[in-house]
């Protein structure tokens, strides 16, 4: 049985996030979903608290019909980049594959021995946190660009009013 | 939708726990497991990591099918008892009540205005943690004690020998 | 009894401050000043320690004969947003209304519930610590922006030199 | 003009403490009341937030009309033994002299070039906050050896329950 | 070239751990010597610096001639057994072999892959550092249990008295 | 005998560093040379870890024949500036007089008292670590701007692989 691992802010959850998990899941019989910065929230860069973002994601991956090949797991950041795939491997199963769109991100795990694959993601302009968060403030139609399960969720806490109000 | 926290520290995952989350399963719709003390592991008391207890806990749950009504979160600790349901608040979605066999635990929930429900373990002298690890240890038979899916992930992880080999 | 609590970072403490205090003192029986930020010190933007910021607050709060009214308390940075105003519940005596020239603070107090005013700083341009601290580099007249206890303490602990000393 | 430091966690406040107050207050112009392990709340040994334990302290001085010579900080630990001291120092206003009824802390100070006074807690038996807290949980009289205005306080707040609930 | 890792936490270093060092060192080029719980000082079972360490360690190696041989490293604690070795990894040079006479130490570093010996200390009954900080606090002949070069350096800093204040 | 501290962070350890040892050097009985932020690694700012950074130092030295004078010590960051030269204190062997080529970090020492000197860097155009660390991004010579010995170290673990990948 082999485990893939993939990791996202996921702030918020989107049509990239949901593609990339597609093409990750489908290389292997179970996936993680690792959500990173789990400590972070009500920021500018980071407006949704992991509890939030479980549920974005969640929601999107049962009305896929995905869930029982994905664990979700929120990661707190360590600012030792040295040892910070080790903190991973501590919090998530074990994992035999990488996949990310940050090269970064992948070159860390490639030092400690993974295979890991860098995911393009299609439509970058749009489909980016930074980029839908920047729809929201300025109250254009971000709806599209998110899947509904995790669209429900934004909604239902307010998300618009947040992003903006964080806005100094 | 209600939805219920049930916290516990799955050192290893056991009979006692199943039982638990049954009952309080049973009044709600959708119940988070909380792992306390996640990056607490390879320690006399704590020998397993949030990885191989979120593994033990999800084996068992597919095996009674029951896992589309519960989610899974692992949770650091935060040595600030005054806030720390309000850390575990910010980890988690939103949830209605509290499971617990803690009573402390159950009185800082209720100090936060949190409904909070005492579980009792039956067959505690048996069915706890501690008494676990310690028939692990003299290598008697403990297997009965924990349900096949937690079994068979602490098999695969030589669970035995690293408690053994932790003990001073 | 109604208790307000008022928010700032004082590097340093300085009429502006001084002025809003009066408007917040005024709505309430009792009045909170809470210190932010208190472990930094001896960097460019937060040159002064806690103990030295209590001591320019609680000066410049006798010579207006407001201390009895008013309560100080430093509290440290806590890098999470989504449960710094529980850090800060724990830190402080309960209070009813919060104030702050800062609006995402104040947007953090309103998610949890409290009423919450903002506090227009009059005359910005000049009335800031970032203002006063630039001024303080360039060796200008910084003496009238700050009240009389608060010029006291900042010249006995030479902080025009650690001002200079400090920048790069 | 000298300033003094006592030192004590306060949990509760208690006439023991109002008597060394007394003690060091009248040695010293200004006397800076620090409350250790501010960050420590809602446990056994620590019942009380940094909030709560500046409020006790605080109605105890007014009542007494000794507040306008103290300054009350509350001061989170630091487990460095070797920097507490330069930790506090951060956090205070300047100090001369040291007062407190634990000998390592005096010794700790000491060590720093500080002058440092040992005070004795008078019937220690039954003025200690271990004691007092202990008295609290059997539901005992323990009004008589706290000061009204801390009294007051732990009314309030429900002190007596909460001890009782965080035991175990 | 093959290079080993000691570690101890060295409170005082004595005669034991020299004889450690010389078993380990025999078996490779280079030996790193790792001060464990390096941020620890001024407590009953840690009464020296990190700093005070290194030089007491340092001097004993330079009497015996084994200083180009050895690189002293001091380590901090981190409270996560699970990746505490790779934290130790990230602080020092690459090793091959691990020597220590702490029992679970040798299976933490096991478990990630290390060839690691058990180290026993000759006579421990006298050698160790408790043993040793007893002696001192008795105030009885401890100097023919510590090397020269430690003992002038626990004489310089007035450990003696240090460890007999720390004693509640 | 006298002792001094040059602090760096030494990513990499260059020329500009060795020449400023030898200045600092000749001026004591012995030298520490800190290595700052030890805890950074793997980052576009930072990327070698503190064993890598302490085995380009020493083997520097060793080619020298200066190592007998030096004592390298690794120091974690400590984000509070106003007690960071006693953490420094604590984690080193006591010194009488600090070396740095940063004004602010000078400033800092003489706060506590220390006698404290600026080294200027030759030919900081090309004598930089964020310049040598750009010269290995774009490929080109950067072996002549560092000792041999600290060469060997990064050509070992691969330094210019690692420091193109870590570029985003």
């Amino acid at each position: 049985m082999s485990r893939g691992l993939f990791l996202g802010r996921f702030q918020p959850f989107h049509n990239g996030h949901l593609h990339m998990i597609k093409t990750a899941k489908d290389q292997v019989d179970e996936l993680i979903v690792a959500i990173g910065s789990a400590e972070k929230s009500f920021t500018d860069d980071n407006p949704f608290t992991a509890g939030e973002r479980i549920l974005m994601i969640r929601e999107s991956l049962i009305e896929r019909e995905w869930l029982d090949k994905v664990i979700i797991v929120p990661i707190r950041d360590m600012n030792r980049h040295g040892i910070w795939v080790n903190h991973i491997e501590e919090m998530v199963p074990k994992f035999d594959i990488v996949f990310s769109s940050d090269k970064p991100t992948i070159g860390l795990f490639q030092e400690k021995g993974y295979q890991a694959q860098v995911l393009t993601m299609k439509n970058r302009k749009y489909l980016s946190g930074m980029a839908i968060r920047e729809v929201m403030t300025i109250n254009d139609t971000w709806e599209e660009y998110v899947p509904p399960g995790a669209r429900g969720i934004i909604q239902e806490i307010g998300g618009m009013d947040r992003i903006r109000n964080l806005r100094r």
